[in-house]
């Protein structure tokens, strides 16, 4: 896919599920994706923070070949090489990974993605060329520290409209929030725990999507 | 610089110098580059382990713009990301990293280095299309763990007969043992707290260089 086909995808995309082992209450990450998958998610992260460099292209590798047999957009967290070398569609950034600039121009295919924690921080990854912001952590949330705080739902509408970017929302999220995020605003949501860490990850996939597409409607 | 110009200039270095702030003994890891630079060497690795990506885009771009005008070729460890951000030249990849067959395909014209601790892994290296191997470690070292312990000087000789890659070694060496290393069939030598954490850094790459051409003759 080239990246107006990649941006068209995430674009309709409802839930973006972000899955870490570590927080699969003891499961397999792929057994996770597997019931994303099933639930109808096609917006996938992985995100694996201390694995080796071999683990990591083994495992997105594997994340790859899954969500390209179901029609699901993956992005790849932090490593721009891990995207590239098993054909993710995109790649996340942080604050303190590379610039998103500097991604682009290594990678022009690639669906860019920024975590943004403020208005200008999400100016700043427009300006960078960033194909979507994620807007976060919007409640306090156990998976990521952020200096910052939590935003708070206000911040959404104010973000969206100054910068011209699809948003996901992210951050201590959980399917009773879900009118309120998406009546503030809200494009689509990003969840880790919520999904990975439930007693049924396509149920509460499945939950989600519902509670996402009834605010939509 | 394309590869074939990268080749020949790493064929043509005799120190390699890797430097990671850590093992700088306080100073900071650019101090340490202009000694070296200033030493003549002319192959340096930027090798940081625990820095965020951010920090490694920016550290490998300040030792890219001093290496460049010093015509010193410049290796980052592990990342073909970061090598590929600050148009390094090339990248070298440890056993648990991206595998070289990679790297390279992602990466046609940087210089693909690979840690080498076996005969097995120095002809796994060469198919893969590495540029260069390391041999290591020689000797027990405080910088790296290695479950394979010390290789000894007789695997030089048996690898560089079987694997047609230019070579460095590595692994605990100081300047004394620079003679029987080089006697041993070692064609280049790379250290890093015998130039990092010496007093006089920029004397003791001088000292190595001396001793690794005095060998040469």
């Amino acid at each position: 896919m080239d990246l107006r086909a990649r941006l068209e995808a995430f674009r309709a995309a409802d839930l973006y599920t972000v899955i870490t082992e570590a927080f699969c209450a003891g499961r397999p990450g792929l057994e996770v994706l597997d019931a994303c998958l099933d639930a109808g998610v096609r917006l996938v992260q992985f995100r694996e923070k201390d694995w080796s460099d071999r683990a990591l292209f083994e495992g997105a590798k594997a994340f790859r070949a899954r969500t390209a047999a179901a029609g699901a957009l993956l992005i790849v967290d932090d490593r721009v090489d891990i995207a590239l070398a098993v054909g993710a569609d995109g790649v996340h950034l942080g604050q303190e990974d590379l610039p998103a600039r500097v991604a682009r121009e290594m990678a022009p295919d690639l669906l860019i993605g920024v975590s943004t924690h403020s208005l200008e921080e999400a100016r700043d990854a427009a300006d960078q060329g960033a194909g979507y912001i994620n807007i976060g952590p919007l409640f306090a949330t156990r998976t990521k520290e952020v200096p910052t705080g939590a935003l708070g739902l206000d911040a959404i509408r104010r973000i969206r409209s100054e910068v011209p970017l699809p948003t996901t929302c992210m951050g201590g999220i959980k399917l009773e929030h879900i009118p309120e995020i998406m009546a503030a605003g809200a494009e689509r949501i990003a969840v880790v725990t919520a999904v990975t860490a439930a007693p049924d990850p396509r149920a509460a996939a499945a939950d989600l999507r519902q509670a996402i597409l009834a605010a939509r409607s």
